[in-house]
């Protein structure tokens, strides 16, 4: 419980984003020791020692999320989802309300407009309830339109809502019925602390969950540029399946679905064609990927000004750097780390980063 | 123009197919040459004398085709569509009547259900305008629905009808406007001599006609099992482009479009999929690949036991009579002839015989 304080004062420190937080951890080995090395870190990086989140703080946040009859899952311990945990940026600690069993299973994802049409809705709505008597969980985001179909299809076989913002925030506020509903009878994910509010930039984390919690992704009517474009890219980075419903090239809410199709994604029509195509990646469930390991940080005085002098305004790729700068990878991510914690870094897609400007 | 004539009576003789006719034309030289030596082929192969299609029925064809103001296109010569001619079943001889220009020019093909819905067919027609648009000659097979709604979409820059009946057959009878119309200002092909009423088996070969003069085909709202899918599979086997329409599941004329794109056509939406689609496969129309050249049929008194031997009521690959027979190629092509000409062979698509039984 102890180790558990740390790490919530580690993630929730500012600058410290879930890249940082996995290589702090493997240089330094806990969570207490990383927040002990990380004013020197920065005042190395060239800036200013970061303020970092109290453990009054942590501890009053643990309180709430044990007020709202949530717990935490901790990345690479016990119930946290093995298939999230392969994600480079996967989230350190989630709060989860609900029948945590559902965390087993495997799932996949259902997602879509949140203006979606009423057949669509209808659709969505008995594809999930078809998938959960293929014994797969339905996640989605717990959104308006497509989102809230799939849950309440279902909601009586198992079903995974992830929340951009806190766990006990109702967002949008009809949804508080479904919501709890779910507390109840499925599952709730929040990566945040309790009470957020959830803005524009936290859809995006959110939408990594759904996708990385799931074998594949499901998208319904979704307009082009949209966040469910999103969470299919990111199911595509992650290596799972994506799958699309089509539409007439008449309807322009199927636009996005047919480009995605173009692009690559399996079209699929009903639960059978879901079923054959998460088939060859079933056996990930039960025996996922080890997270990437990168060699852990290690110091080296002289990387730093290398690595500062290769980085600008333009994000390149870390690879890059490393191979530029001459030093082992272990010295470059120091030296990265150090920037990040001085609050000179960007970190981008695709492991890239640039300096702050 | 001789030439001509003992060509017609070659392939409207009795049991002459398009393969037989290539076979027999490799073999002998000319089509003269060929039907002086059928009835000893006919007799080697163990059958009776088939009856030949006279000098003077064919002289009446021929005066007919000239009453009709239509032409003829002979395989290998002239203006016959060059892409056609690569199809190892390639009409012998088309009749053709209105603009031959359009023959020289790039193509595509777009078919679909005869009980289209009302929006299927305006989209149909759009597409085929803006195809139009795009310099491309839109194909199709003058029946009811999508194929009406595509050539009236590209009459104003250029449509091919391709009719499974005689040329001077309106069927269906709605069609005679538009088929007089397309004398006039596209161009209407037929495979069968004028005056025949098109009767079930003749539409799929109508349709590899279709598939055969086009980069691609493109096939909109056809239900499974379909003949729209069977000129998919024909384009398909002619190494064209197949693209498709994608539809909403909750649509049951979808299905047959959203299957073909779960078995590898391309989805499009718009004239400008198409484009990109078939954007590789342009040069082909300028410099066409040779029709396959297989071995000239050769005497080997032997080997006509053998490959009777080798023969049932299941069709089997040609190839694979030749490796189990030991013969030469050019000797097993021969004695399947004999058989054929004898009226004991069946022909097969995939290059497969069978034994009449």
């Amino acid at each position: 419980m102890n180790d558990l304080i740390e790490r919530i004062r580690l993630i929730r420190s500012p600058s410290i984003g879930p890249v940082t937080y996995r290589q702090l951890i493997a240089r330094f080995g806990s969570a207490d020791a990383a927040l002990a090395a990380i004013p020197d870190l920065a005042r190395r990086g060239g800036g200013k020692i970061p303020p970092l989140f109290s453990r009054d703080q942590a501890e009053r946040e643990v309180a709430a999320v044990e007020k709202q009859g949530a717990r935490y899952l901790v990345l690479g311990q016990g119930l946290y989802p093995p298939l999230l945990a392969e994600l480079d940026d996967a989230p350190p600690i989630l709060i989860a309300r609900g029948n945590l069993n559902l965390l087993d299973k495997p799932a996949v994802a259902i997602v879509g407009a949140r203006n979606a049409s009423a057949a669509a809705c209808r659709f969505a709505r008995g594809l999930a309830h078809d998938l959960g008597q293929q014994e797969l969980i339905v996640v989605s985001g717990l959104a308006r339109g497509i989102d809230s179909a799939a849950h309440d299809g279902a909601l009586e076989t198992g079903t995974i809502g992830v929340v951009a913002g806190g766990i006990d925030v109702f967002y949008p506020p009809e949804n508080e019925t479904r919501q709890k509903a779910m507390f109840e009878r499925g599952l709730v994910v929040a990566e945040m602390p309790p009470g957020t509010e959830p803005r524009a930039r936290h859809f995006p984390y959110r939408n990594r969950i759904i996708a990385g919690i799931s074998l594949g992704t499901i998208i319904v009517e979704a307009a082009p540029r949209s966040g469910s474009l999103i969470t299919a890219r990111l199911a595509t980075d992650a290596g799972r399946e994506v799958m699309a419903i089509p539409g007439s090239p008449l309807d322009p809410r199927a636009q996005g679905c047919n480009q995605l199709i173009r692009d690559g994604a399996t079209l699929v029509q009903n639960a059978a064609d879901v079923v054959e195509a998460i088939e060859p990646a079933r056996p990930r469930v039960a025996s996922p990927k080890l997270p990437y390991e990168q060699s852990p940080p290690e110091m080296d005085g002289e990387a730093l000004d290398a690595v500062e002098a290769l980085l600008g305004p333009a994000p390149v790729p870390v690879d890059e750097i490393i191979r530029l700068s001459g030093a082992s990878s272990g010295a470059v991510q120091m030296a990265l780390l150090e920037l990040d914690l001085a609050g000179r870094l960007d970190r981008h897609a695709g492991n890239r980063v640039s300096l702050r400007s």
